[in-house]
Order: C-alpha cells, then structure tokens, then sequence
C-alpha cells in the first residue's frame, strides 16, 4: 500500500513529508489510494503571489516564467521564499478504487490540502494567464493522497467565488472555534463581560469570512482594522463589523491603540489576517491577558511572535492558524450564503482581480 | 512619562518595539521608570549560541568577536540570523524611584525578559569567556523598563543553576496549563482516558522540565523522546518520564511511531524542546486530533507548521510557546527543589558546559 502521506511521491530528500520535500514526483499514474485531478485554476496564496509580484516589478511574464520554472523544478507550486503554495480547481479524472476521499471521475472539486504539497505538472505553459493576479486558469494534473482533503464545488456558486472562499475556509472555523470557547468559558466561570474580537485585516478574504463568524460565535463586540481609507468605506458599509478602524498593523502602539478604542478594552481575541510581515507585537499588544492571538498570517515570524510576548510581559495565548478544522468547508460556504456582507466583498475582490 | 515598553530606546527603526528593533539606545543613564543592571553573566539563546558556534566552526575567539560585534552594533544581544537572545544574571545598581518592578539596589537577579529587547553595553570585552558555552562570564550594564520582568535570585540554589532554570521557565508553566486543561475537559466531558504527553527533547533543560510539569498537572502518561543513546539512558535513569524514546524528531514518520509506540496512541499534548530546525510535521503527526502541539523550539517555522497540519489534515492546536506565564520562575524554581531528577540532570548538563 501506498503511503496515505504521499511520502511515496518524495524525490528529495528523503524521508521527509511532501510539504518539507524539495522536490515531488508529479508523474500522472495514480496509486490505488490517490486520485489524479485535472486542473483548471490555479489560486496562489496571497502572499507568494505578492513576493513574486514585488520580486518583478510587477512584470507579468516574469511572474509566469517564475511560476513555470518553479513548478517545472519542485514538481509542485511552493515559492521557495515564503514556503507558501494556494489551492487548485480541477475534474477528477481518475480516482483510484483504495482512494477514501469519495470522489468520482467527473466531480468538480477544490483541493483543500496547500498546493506545497501536491503534485503538480502544468501542460499549458500558462498561456491563459498574465501573470498579475493570484487567480491563474491552468491546464495540467494534479495527484491528491489518501489523506488529503477535496470539497465538491457546489453547483449554487460560481465556481471563482467557491474557489476565493475554500481557499481560507480554516480562518472563520478556528475563529469561531476560539470565540466560543472563550464565551463558554465566561458562561462557566459566570463573568457577563462581553467577548470582544478584533480582526486585523478585516475586510479580506480570511478577515471578512472571520468577522461573520465571530459575530455568530458568540462575540459581544468586533472590530475590522484596516490599512487604508477604501477598505475602512468598503468593510464599514457591508456592516460586518461593529467598528472598523484604521491603522498600520506593523506599528505596534498604532495597532493596539485602535483595537482598545474601538472595543473599549484589548480584545479577547485577536484574528491576524495580513499579509504583510511585523504584525505580531501589535497583535500581542492588543489582547488582553487571558486572551488569544490567531495568526493566521503566512508572513508570521514565530520567533517574533514568541518572543514579543515574552518581552511585553503578555500573558496570551498564540495559535498557529491551522488551515483544517473539521467542517471548514461547508462553515464557509454557508458564511458566503447567508451574509450579504460578505458576499458583496468577496464579489468585488473578484471583480477587481 | 518614558514608555513602560522601552519605545524611547529604540534607535532605529522608529516607531517599533525594542524587540523588533534593530538598534537600541543602551546609555547607563536610567528613566525614573528604568532599572540599570550591573551584568555579571549572559546566559545565550541554545539556537542562538548553536548558530554563532557552527558558523565559526566552533572557533571560540571568531565567536567571541561576533558577540562583541553584534552587542556593540545593536544595543543588544540578538542574533541577526536567529533573530532570539537569551537572558542575562547581575545585581541592581540602580533602581528608578517609578519602577513598578520592585527591585532594590544590590537586589542579585535574572532577566526574565529576552536579550533581544534588553539594552546592554559590554565593558570588559568578554575576557573572560572562551567562546565555547552558552554561558557567558560578562562585566557591562543592562535596563530594564517598567514592563519587565525580572526574579531576584533565591539564596539556596547556585546562581547558575538558578539561571539556566529561569531561562527556560516558560516551557514548564506553559506545559502545565495546557495539560491541565485537558485533564479538565475530559473530566468535564466524562471521558476517563488518560492524558498521553509526549516530550520531544525531554532530557534538555526545558524538556526535562516540562515532563516534571506535565505529570504534576495530570498527565496520565509521558514520553520524554531524545536523539541519541546517552540521552536516553541519562533521562530513564532519572526516571522523569513513563517511557524514554529515541527518534530523531526530523523524522516525521520515526517520531510518530515512537511517539505511538510509548503511549500506546498518539499523544494528547506534544512539547517541541528541540532547537533544531524540520520538527514541526512528526510533532503534528504524532499528536491525536483533538489535541495540542506547543512549540517552544525558536527554531520553529511558522508556515512548515502551518502547511504541515493543513497537508496532514490534522485538528491539532498548535501553540506558539510564549515565554512569560505569570508563576513561571516560582513554579520551575519549585520543580528543580523537589523533582530530584530534575536537578540531576541540570547539575550534570552545567558540570558539562
């Protein structure tokens, strides 16, 4: 049997997970337990496509030759700079009689596992795509493991629109998780104080989908902090956010300053969805002790992290966003369903693409 | 007012906090808020001190040079390529008549705040330090600010004994907090299972720490995991943990069998104690869904943790493992007092340095 890791697929080096691996091998036969996808769309995480964005000068077609090139070497998408990958849409078509993942030749699927670990063999040389947007139509394969994680797009959604939505669905389902464990934990120690929540990067993907799901978690009051005057209009008139607040989430004193004047208090919680480096100590600075910071930030320095807690004497809890929790998928697409707020930014972004 | 957080020390640049700054202000001359230490001795981050060592290929002068230039440059001793610190040992020589701290003049502490955020100047050039150990003989001054933290050396524990303790003391409170939640939850929920803990690196001096912690706190079973074969018959015969495992934690899938092995399952709380880099998917892989990963290695990636449990489609909470805990040096000081086994190996590792 195959391993359900895919370690079988490791070229190099040896022993270590697809993710660590330098290299995979991206050859199309499937093993009993794999599943081979068809790709269609390529989604680059957010911050490699901005690294190679700025990297070029925003040349276009150094981007895409950048992105052929690596694809070509590693045998899957993950910029060897920030470690990051994105997500894929595709159609099954070969799923493999051991596979455990349900699928069936011809479902229209998103792959919820990072493309930092799927194998990947573009056929197309990108000739779609102009190689300034994260968003990329792609023709090529794709191999997903045992324990790897699809969703079935659904047929109610354009299948852009699920794609923008699955591909940070784990930041509204560990935010909810978070938020109401946090009231529960009030409920059972009898505090009345409200939770407060504040979500740095509010009016984004991940930041948006986080600020409905806070509110239904539970969160007595939320925040949106934002960078610039567009998205404060943009955040503040989908009515996602109780307050949405402008500030530089790398200034530290700015940042915290916002959230307590905006909350009337640090927040219980703290929701880190920028992708930009040097947010950790305003994060930290913004929480009350007894809180929790999610990062959920790819640009997120652990040792600044761990240590600006340390040094500002900060009793909180930091989670590493973890992009699964059970559920994160259907979770998301009923956000975008039922919140006209959401829906409404998410449209735009992709107008906008 | 000077700022409780050190910002009117930062030299460059502006505006952010002395952690994440990369020059700071280190005259003598205190704030009424300040504290200036006489330092007697720095204590180096392990992966600060491993990094310096394997770079200079273990020349002590090259890296006593590189300490020197690195404190004189910056203001403070924080690794360039590490980016973590350490902490430092010496006696008040002034106390600030607002300093919250409660230090006196000729009080004997440790900084329990990181180097990387503390203004330091070195007067005697490190003469008498041959480069060759993380502890470090130094004559030179140190602040801290109001928001600092800083225990007064008790009188019945050798100063360096004391100090290598202190330096690592967030491990042990951290650790016991988590499991101790766990241990609560599952009584809440009725589940009689006992709490599995897993420690890799347990017989280091966080490790062996946070196994004695762990157990305290409930654990129903331990693991302490080490690389090599003298670790491994140095923490069995203190008999710190129920079982001793060796595996090299780089090793996703030899980790995670040991790891299941030794518990008869995966483990319910992982405790990273390793400074080497690639532990963060075999601590994922060998936690059980539902449960924690606390990293305290500063060698830890963010995104390799991140992706990692994302690709591995595993519910784990992944802690970043915050230095401060309130009760933190108290409780490891007491560990060290009365788990004989802790001491033994703290007293054998300073024998050996």
């Amino acid at each position: 049997m195959t391993s359900p890791v895919g370690l079988h697929r490791v070229v190099e080096p040896a022993g270590v997970l697809p993710q660590a691996a330098w290299r995979l091998d991206a050859r199309p036969e499937i093993a009993p337990n794999e599943v081979r996808i068809r790709v269609q769309r390529l989604n680059l995480d957010a911050a490699s496509f901005r690294q190679l964005s700025e990297k070029h000068g925003g040349d276009g077609e150094k981007v895409r030759a950048e992105v052929l090139d690596i694809v070509a070497t590693r045998g899957k998408m993950q910029n060897p700079v920030t470690g990051s990958g994105g997500m894929l849409i595709g159609t099954v078509e070969e799923a493999g009689r051991r596979s455990p993942l349900g699928l069936r030749a011809g479902d229209r699927v998103a792959t919820l596992v990072s493309l930092t670990l799927t194998p990947l063999t573009i056929l197309d040389g990108l000739a779609r795509w102009d190689g300034r947007s994260e968003q990329v139509p792609c023709d090529g394969y794709a191999i997903l493991f045992a324990r790897s994680i699809a969703a079935v797009l659904p047929d109610d959604l354009h299948p852009e629109l699920s794609l923008a939505v699955l591909d940070v669905c784990g930041a509204p389902a560990l935010t909810a998780r978070v938020v109401a464990e946090q009231v529960a934990r009030r409920q059972r120690e009898g505090d009345p104080r409200p939770v407060g929540v504040a979500v740095i990067g509010g009016a984004g993907k991940s930041g948006s989908l986080s600020l409905a799901a806070a509110r239904r978690a539970g969160a007595g009051r939320t925040v949106g902090v934002v960078p610039v005057v567009a998205e404060r209009d943009a955040l503040a008139g989908v009515g996602l956010a109780d307050a949405v607040a402008l500030a530089d989430a790398r200034d530290p004193v700015a940042l915290s300053t916002a959230v307590t004047t905006a909350l009337g208090a640090p927040a219980d919680v703290t929701v880190v969805c920028v992708d930009v480096p040097g947010c950790e100590h305003g994060a930290v600075l913004a929480t009350a002790d007894g809180g929790t910071v999610i990062f959920f930030s790819m640009a997120t320095s652990f040792a600044a992290a761990a240590l600006g807690a340390e040094g500002l004497a900060a009793d909180v809890t930091m989670l590493v966003g973890n992009g699964y929790v059970p559920g994160h998928a259907e979770l998301a697409l009923q956000l975008l369903r039922a919140e006209p707020g959401v829906r409404a930014l998410f449209t735009a972004r992709l107008a906008a693409d």
